[in-house]
């Protein structure tokens, strides 16, 4: 019926043929979370997944960093998006956890699940999914963000994207990188936990002393990365609710990468959430993409020996 | 401190002079309701009243239908907007309705509130709050749209936007002009019930037996009239989010407003809805607000003796 | 793995669940073609079929005129888009022709192919590749459009969008319907050829004697709709290259359809080209939508006895 | 050096070849005048004119009501667009209206000037260069807007775009078409004036009274035709400041100018005014484009004999 | 009337609650003026006021620099948008500087007024301002600007916004900080000037000797600070005029604005201009919104002791 | 017939007035090629040479780098857009190639052609027109760009634009900067081939040896200059196809730009392509605009002696 060669890859990330992008085969499963409903702001995080899918097909599957194609090695699997019920924020809390339990559990089961925001409250599913899929293990987050969120409460809700950290700590101990926006509640609070600790993004510079920190966090530890992309500049990331100026930089954000991949025990789930794309600007979307892409590859290539990383 | 006449007129509905819109003077009164959650195609609605109250502002006030300026007349009030809460669809229906009533029974009230969407579930809590305010009269709703909105059930939740006549309906009987689209059921339901008529978009043309169709129905009632703009046709409103082909006219819209104006015992609340404002594009945004003002007069002056309506 | 209900209806034409997508169950089928290379004034029809089905997915199945949904009886399948090579026109028409053709011929095959454009250069391909699949019929082409298109050379290509009913017309006879732009060259091959027949916009009002023409045209005969969507005039698809005043009704554009329906002996494709999306401006893309699933409906459904046709 | 037909064609109205678009040549010539200072309500009619320009290109310059190609016959010039001092509107005024004389009175001169706005307060300009350059003339002004524009003063100048029609009243006559927006004060003078004619929106359908009188205003006369685009309904000329429900429509302004240009005794310059454009939607420059040609080639061309005007 | 807590915060800047917003009770001011009419290149900065307001609400008023929230102890009054007369440049900065003075010699007063443009040709109209306020204090001017703007005259007047700078030279010496656009004459002239002081872009590094020169020129004196927006990177602030490459960065904005808070006599008032908002990208009026508050937090907090500045 | 003074300067690159602007008077061409046919991820590059050229009109002329006004002193003369057919990539090479060639060799002829993208494709039609013009010279070619574009053969054809630098190859050495994504096939190439040289964007930084490189490849030779803008990276550079993270500064541009101007034996040709304008975001087009300039200047100017070279 299909005459071969006439037709377009298939609509997954990166654009992938479908060998590469059967559950069986693919060792990363990308799941949609277009979830937007306790945004302030201003609207657009239900279109991240989308972007960041249609974003990632012209991406060159190559990297130099392991002279190889990572994806071709891995495959990806892209799962269709969540059903986001808007009865309430519990609720969706509660779907999330399901899937992401039932992913990790699953046969055939992923390696590494990447999930695409939607707004951060989402994360604190991830969270209690992963928790409920890995009972035994010592679980830790870090989170790349702007902002705190370490709210209890948000316009009447505890479940609302400024409470996402705080919702984790509930599963787990925090790890923020690129902070510059709390509240003074979350301040007094941020100092009197022992659970979370901040790196402000002022002090988020390469090279600095926070890396070695960030790598005694993770040190064996089985490692939920949630990455708020308001944490990096807005000069590259400006598809954001509330773009903070003094964010941190590209390169830091894969320094953050690289030290979880080579010290975390293990780093079986991740998300990227928050994207608010700009119609007609799809700078922001590329470079989520980009980034999925490259944490995928960090995470689950074995590095070439006598190869220095980057 | 300030020098008369170096600064702008205030920020509210038609721009108008602080006198004319202080709410002791005021006998209409706007209620802006940004509200949006159940949304399942594309967003944008909780943008609309803001959008409204800022295409207002270079309305000409006078109106050669009644040879005067109407708003100098009975003066605009603009509340600020409703703090919609995200915890649910039923705690933002409570506090609609808690809103509305308390507009009405309070003092000073306006004898005309006209409220600004926001997504058309928020109707319902209008309805509710009005028959709490008017407990003894006789209450129906008039709904322009090009959906029938009668669902029992949308997306698992019964406060949806495909809910929202059929919530009204709790309330009091429904008269539906415009309508394009429904499902099954929600035809099933159409054909059953006593408590609705639907005038089809095909059939809502100038001059025909549905105008009075429609006097009878309204005849000595206390209406509401709850507008979706996309009841209109997409080349006047394609602002919405499903805009259906084959809608009504402005001329018939103002048909019917001027049909129950003139045949109701009274109009004491009407919103309009679902105006998803596109950016650079403020046709739409200043077709609503021009809607809002002629309503207004309509309902509340008097006409001109020997001066034929158009 | 998956768990039932926690995901979204798959991506594809109207959102449908996968049994009624399965090319061994769907009468219908959806093509698209994002190809777009020759237009002259400014570029976006590539972005033409992802659009149309992106705005699909809320559209109400449940259809009045048949009191029954019509997709869930015959449903529908989506094809990946075409890999459209830009090595020439040329290469582009043989592809979609082969396409077609393979699509066509094949088993499991549908009753109905609706191509999705892409520009209108692709229509060529596709009666070419009708004719191949039903080599013994009498073929004859109906033409929404508001240019002539008859160009037998335009840029230095005889495979510009601006020859396509030109070059259709090297498979069999057209007919035209909304024609307010052509050359002069095209105005007197017009006049001289026995193969085409034009209804100027200006002409095409409903009730027509030219009505009666086009149900001549196509009685008993194969048919090949072919839609340009500037034909509708701008006031509802201002989403086009070269939106020219004056154009058809979408209620004139229906009366074609139910002409074509009932007097066509069949027509197993139809093509729907030329929409080039506006970033923020729905309407166009989603009037586009309910027209393809409009024409689905009466082509494949069996008429209510007793019911008159709208 | 340049190698000919390797290059575009230039940029000029209608993207003519250079030996059309001479000025020794061409009978029509374009001003451009992207003036825009006053305008109350949203920004952009500077970018009128080259909006206009750019939609030109692609039109075809054959047109079936003269059977042959106008623009071929009587040729475009274009001039380069007017320097629009910003030190105050009079001072705009008088460069205007010192252009449109130069122009007039100039050698070559054109038969026919259309000037591109900008904001309609440059209309007077036009006006006032008109009569200077036909003294002794009896010359009358035909007005296309939503709005009357008869105020004598408007937000403490008397050269504002609200004041346009009241200051071309203080060089001849003007016969207004398509009024649906005045103030009080405008409504009184408008009824007190001998000198100003209204014909309101909701009159002017086609085949109206209004027609006869308009042949009757003009008959003879030396006419300025102003077109301000707002006269036109939102649903195909959404990008204007104040989009005005209920307008006239595409086939009642070429209505207008077919009238003008059958009963006056001249036509010298009328001007296209008030077009904001929307980025990313040509729709509403490319009508104003099509109307500036087809008012020129209603002016320009003789009538062929036994063929009835549409 | 109205219900406590069911409405949301009043449209001022920050969103503060009525009593922080009190003239009585704020000790910062905000004017709007959103006057643009010399801009040669694109319009906008109309915009750019209300464009900083609306992002000025979703930010967190807890500052880490101070340890607590500024604007909870400061208060800020939101005075209504500036009437912009546009019969000439002249008038309007006549309107300004009698506001100015208007607000800073009434009763109550600000301690600190910023004033939100708009196009850079206002400023001079504050300057002015504050010298009748102010008239017995040494006063100097700090101008951020990518544009000498040292023009004596421009496009025929002298009040462009090419003047901006030369105009406030009117009024008390300036230093330019980011200058990297100017012409042949503003560079004559600027070296010949003892009363302008310019650090080129590529000299404003962090550190550098020009921050000892800047605490010399502003120590002990009354400030007049104008910010014109696009002497920031385009990186971070595209939505300018013209946006010149290689600006200066956030952190040396605020080094800038730490050094004369911490040196200069007094500071009464600032203005940020030219913000011209991009329809989509909120980033950049986020930004803007962040640098009014922080200004506005470094001007009147006093610092804690032993707390060392960032 | 056109009074002096009355009207805005042409439109041409700077907006230089005529005598500046004329072929035999200007050093400097300026030739936009606006094609785009191959691109894979998203349209627009077509419209970069139009944006171009309409963002350098308020470029200020004068260079505080040479102390006076390069423009005033070289000429630009603007030729019209190529005529690009549409046929296959191969015509469009043929032709740019034949116009560069024409162009370099004709009388008057340049000292330096600008060449403005459209699609990177083209440059390997301006290379083989160059080596045309001169047949006995040593030519190099300098590339700015994210891809490496060294596929043979991409999408079946052998000249997309993913080919750009391979075809390029054909005609003379290269040397690239900024590259960061390539495929393995590239990398293979790059590594075997003696012809190209690669520096990665990760080590292209200010001062660094491959600057001192790149002086000895260029040392002498006849040089063109390739600028793909997606080589900066995204944060001032967004508008392009695939904004890859980690690009080169403006600074580092500036510097090869520099070097080549300085060690090179001459450089007649360079182009600046891909850029895909965004609507409403004109920063990435005024900072080619203020690309073009720099390097026209920092190639035909004279340095000053004494003045060091930033």
């Amino acid at each position: 019926m299909k005459e071969s060669g006439l037709y377009q890859s298939p609509w997954n990330f990166l654009g992938l043929p479908e060998d590469l992008a059967q559950p069986g085969r693919a060792r990363a499963w990308v799941l949609p979370v277009p979830y937007e409903a306790t945004t302030s702001y201003d609207a657009g995080t239900r279109n991240g997944p989308a972007a960041i899918l249609s974003a990632s097909r012209p991406i060159e599957r190559f990297d130099p960093e392991f002279d190889c194609e990572p994806a071709s090695e891995f495959g990806v699997h892209t799962l269709p998006p969540l059903k986001v019920t808007y009865r309430s924020p519990e609720a969706m809390l509660d779907n999330v956890a399901r899937a992401v339990t039932g992913i990790l559990t699953g046969s055939p089961a992923p390696d590494l699940l990447a999930v695409l925001g939607g707004e951060h409250s989402l994360s604190a599913g991830v969270a209690r999914g992963l928790a409920a899929a890995r009972p035994g293990l010592d679980l830790v987050a870090v989170q790349i963000d702007a902002h705190a969120d370490l709210a209890d409460e948000y316009d009447g809700s505890r479940f609302s994207h400024a409470c996402a950290a705080r919702r984790i700590l509930d599963t787990c101990p925090v790890f923020q990188v690129g902070i510059r926006s709390l509240s003074a509640a979350e301040e007094k609070f941020r100092r009197s936990s022992s659970r979370v600790q901040t790196v402000f993004a002022e002090d988020a510079k390469p090279g600095g002393a926070w890396l070695k920190a960030l790598g005694r966090f993770v040190k064996g530890k089985t490692v939920f990365l949630t990455i708020d992309v308001d944490g990096l500049d807005p000069s590259i990331m400006p598809a954001v609710g509330t773009p903070e100026p003094g964010g941190i930089s590209w390169e830091t954000l894969l320094d953050v990468a690289r030290v979880i991949c080579r010290e975390a025990g293990s780093l079986p789930v991740f998300d990227v959430v928050e994207l608010a794309p700009i119609r007609g600007l799809i700078s922001p979307d590329y470079i989520c993409a980009r980034l999925v892409y490259k944490i995928m590859s960090l995470a689950l290539m074995r590095r070439k020996p006598g190869r220095k990383s980057r």
